[in-house]
C-alpha cells in the first residue's frame, strides 16, 4: 500500500540503510563515551529491545579512547556523533565506527567537511549529514525563510559540495522540534536527493509528548514512503526510543518484531480489571519472536469479534476469561489464571510454528 | 497548511463537532455507571484535563437511574454507549444524553435503529453511528471483502437509510484495530458522506502502543484533514486518552492546550540528569493554561539554539542551567533550582502575557 521511495542503498557496518532495505530502528547512548563498560552495557539492551544501528557521542577527544572499545565490542554497527571538531570525526573512524554523523551547521568551514569526507571514502566509511533546527549554519540561521525551507537548503547545498567530490555513501536528516516544519523539510529533500533519509523528530518531549510527535511526524513520513532508517527521539531511557520505534513501524504494518498486542479501551462494561492484565501481557510478550497477533479484551461485544482475529486471545467477563485460538473458545478460567492461560496458549503457538510438523 | 474536510455541524450539548468548530477531544468512563458518584468524579479528572465530550457506557438497564444523575450533573454533553438494546438508548436520551452511539452491527434490525434516530429527530439529540471491526454485521463479517471497505458498506448503508429517514444530526465512526484499514476506512467515508467524523483506532492497546498506533493513525487522517472530534483509546486511565488526543493535535499545530514542552533526546553530551528535570517540568506546567513555548536542553550543542526559538528555556552545562527567555539569558542556577527558576518565568511570563499593561 505504501510506494516507498527509492534512495540509494548505503552500508553502515553490516546495516543497509536504503533501497529496499528494512527500515533500521536506531538509538543514542546517553552514557558517557569515556565509560565504555557502561556504554555496552547500555547497547546491549538496546540491541536486545531491536536497536539495529546505535549512535555514540563523541563530544571531546577524551572520549576517543573509550569510543574505540566500544566499537571492537560492541554487537552493532556504531555511529560517531560529532559537533564542532572535525578532527574527532577522522579519529573516530579509524578507531572502528561504521558511520560518522556531522552536522553542517556547526562542523565549521567546507575544508573541515572535506577533510572528514574524503577520510570516509578511503576507509569506505559512510557519513551522515544531519541538519538540525537547533544548530543551523548561521548563513542560514539568519534569513527570513520558513524553518524547513533553511533546514532543506542547507542540507542540499552541502550534498551538492559533497558530491562534487565524488563522495556518495550520504544518509541525510534535517530535523526540528516542531512536527510540520520537520515533515516539510523532509518532503523537500525526498524528492531532491538520492541519498538514503533518516528521519526523526529533534527534541520531541518527555515520554508520552515525545512518543505523540515522533509517531504523528515518522508515521505521516512512512505513509508517504518518506524514510529509510529513524531515530525516536525521547528524555528518557533509550531503549524506550527503540521500543516506541518498532511500534511506529508495525502500526503500519511496516515491520514487525515479535508479536502484535490489541487490547480494549477501558469502558463502563469491563466486568474484569483490564489494565494490569494487558500490561502484563505486554511485559511477557517482549521475550517472544513470533509473530502471533494477540488479544486482551475485557468484554463480550468487540471481543469475540477481535479475537477471532487474532492468533490467540482472551475475552473476559464477570471474573473469568475465555481464551481464544483462531476463534475457537480453547479454555475458560478463573481472572486470576488470563495471564498465564494466555501465554501457555502463545508458547504453544510459537512452538508449533517453529515446527509445523509437530 | 491542512485543508479540513467540509462537514456538517452537528450539537453536542454545547459542544459542536463538524464545521470549523474546534476538533473536540473525547474519551469514555471506566466505571460503573451505576455508580454516579464514582463516574461523576471521573468526569471531573477527564475534565480537568481537557475533555471535551464524554462518552458512558450503559450495558443495561440498571444503568440508567445512575445515567440520568450523571447527565444533570456532568460539566460535559454526556454520550450513552449503547450496544445490543435499542430501548437504552431511547431511554437514555429521555434521561439527558447529550448524543447516543449506536452500533448498526449489534442494534439489530432497522426498525429498531429507525425507532432510535426517530426518538432522536424527535428530542434534538445527535447520534453516532460507529461502526466497528470487532462488531460488524453478519451480512458484512462474512464477506471476504478488505475490512476497510466491509467498515466503509455497512456505515454508508446505514448511512443513506437513515438520511432517507430526514435525520441529519449524525457523526460517523468506522474504527479497526489495525491502523491501515482505519485509514483506508476514513478516506473512503470523507468523501462519501456530509457528516462530521469521529476518528480513532479501536483496541489500539497499552499506554506505549495505543499511544504510537493512536499517533500515527490520527496524525495522518488529521494532516490529511480528516476528522472533526478524535478519540485516543487505551488501556489506561482514561485521563492519559485526553493528554495524548490533546498532544496529537498539538503535534500538528492543530490545536494546543497550554504549553508546549520541547527537550532534548538524552544522550552522551548531557552534563546534567535531564530526565527527571524534564518530567517535572511536564508535570508543573500541566497547571498552566498560557500557551508558552518552553524548552528544556541538557547541552550547548542544540540547547542555545533551540532555547532562542522557545519562550522560556534552559541550556544546562556541568552542574548549572542557563535560564533564557526569548533568547536572552536572564539567570545561572545550580542543576538543584532548575525547575524551580525555570516555572518562576514560565509564571513571569505567564502574568506579562495576561496583563501586557502589567
Amino acid at each position: 500500500m505504501i510506494e516507498r521511495r527509492q534512495a540509494r542503498r548505503v552500508a553502515v557496518g553490516d546495516v543497509a540503510i536504503g533501497g529496499t532495505a528494512p527500515i533500521a530502528v536506531q538509538s543514542m547512548t546517553n552514557t558517557d563515551t569515556s565509560d565504555p563498560a557502561a556504554t555496552l552495557a547500555q547497547i546491549a539492551r538496546l540491541s536486545d529491545a531491536g536497536c539495529e544501528i546505535v549512535r555514540v557521542a563523541v563530544p571531546h577527544a577524551s572520549a576517543l579512547a573509550g569510543f574505540g572499545e566500544i566499537c571492537a565490542a560492541s554487537p552493532l554497527p556504531v555511529v560517531a556523533d560529532i559537533h564542532f571538531d572535525h578532527r574527532l570525526a577522522i579519529e573516530a573512524m579509524r578507531l572502528g565506527a561504521a558511520k560518522v554523523r556531522i552536522n553542517p551547521g556547526n562542523i565549521g568551514s567546507l575544508a573541515r567537511v572535506d577533510a572528514v569526507i574524503d577520510a570516509a571514502g578511503a576507509a569506505g566509511i559512510s557519513v551522515r549529514l544531519g541538519v538540525n533546527a537547533g544548530s543551523l549554519a548561521a548563513e542560514y540561521q539568519d534569513r527570513d525563510w520558513p524553518l524547513a525551507e533553511k533546514l532543506f537548503a542547507s542540507a542540499l547545498s552541502f550534498c551538492e559540495h559533497i558530491s562534487g567530490r565524488g563522495f556518495a555513501d550520504l544518509v541525510v536528516s534535517a530535523k526540528a522540534s516542531s512536527v510540520n516544519s520537520t515533515l516539510d523539510a523532509y518532503r523537500r529533500l525526498a524528492p531532491a536527493l538520492p541519498y538514503p533519509l533518516h528521519i526523526g523528530v529533534t527534541e520531541a518531549g518527555t515520554s508520552r509528548s515525545g512518543t505523540v510527535k515522533s509517531s504523528v511526524g515518522l508515521g505521516i513520513l512512512l505513509a508517504e514512503g518518506i524514510g529509510d532508517t529513524l531515530r525516536v527521539s525521547l528524555t528518557a531511557d533509550p531503549v524506550e526510543e527503540v521500543l516506541v520505534g518498532w511500534e511506529i513501524l508495525g502500526a503500519l504494518d511496516i515491520r514487525r518484531r515479535g508479536p502484535e498486542l490489541i487490547s480494549c479501551p477501558t469502558c463502563g462494561r469491563c466486568e474484569v480489571d483490564m489494565v494490569p492484565i494487558a500490561q502484563e501481557v505486554e511485559r511477557r510478550l517482549r521475550g517472544i519472536r513470533t509473530p502471533v497477533k494477540v488479544a486482551v479484551m475485557g468484554c463480550a461485544v468487540n471481543g469475540p469479534g477481535e479475537a477471532r482475529d487474532a492468533d490467540v486471545g482472551v475475552a473476559s467477563g464477570k471474573g473469568v476469561g475465555l481464551i481464544f485460538r483462531h476463534g475457537e473458545i480453547v479454555r475458560k478460567v478463573p481472572e486470576a489464571e488470563i495471564v498465564d492461560a494466555l501465554m501457555a496458549e502463545v508458547e504453544a503457538l510459537g512452538r508449533e510454528m517453529a515446527d509445523p510438523a509437530g
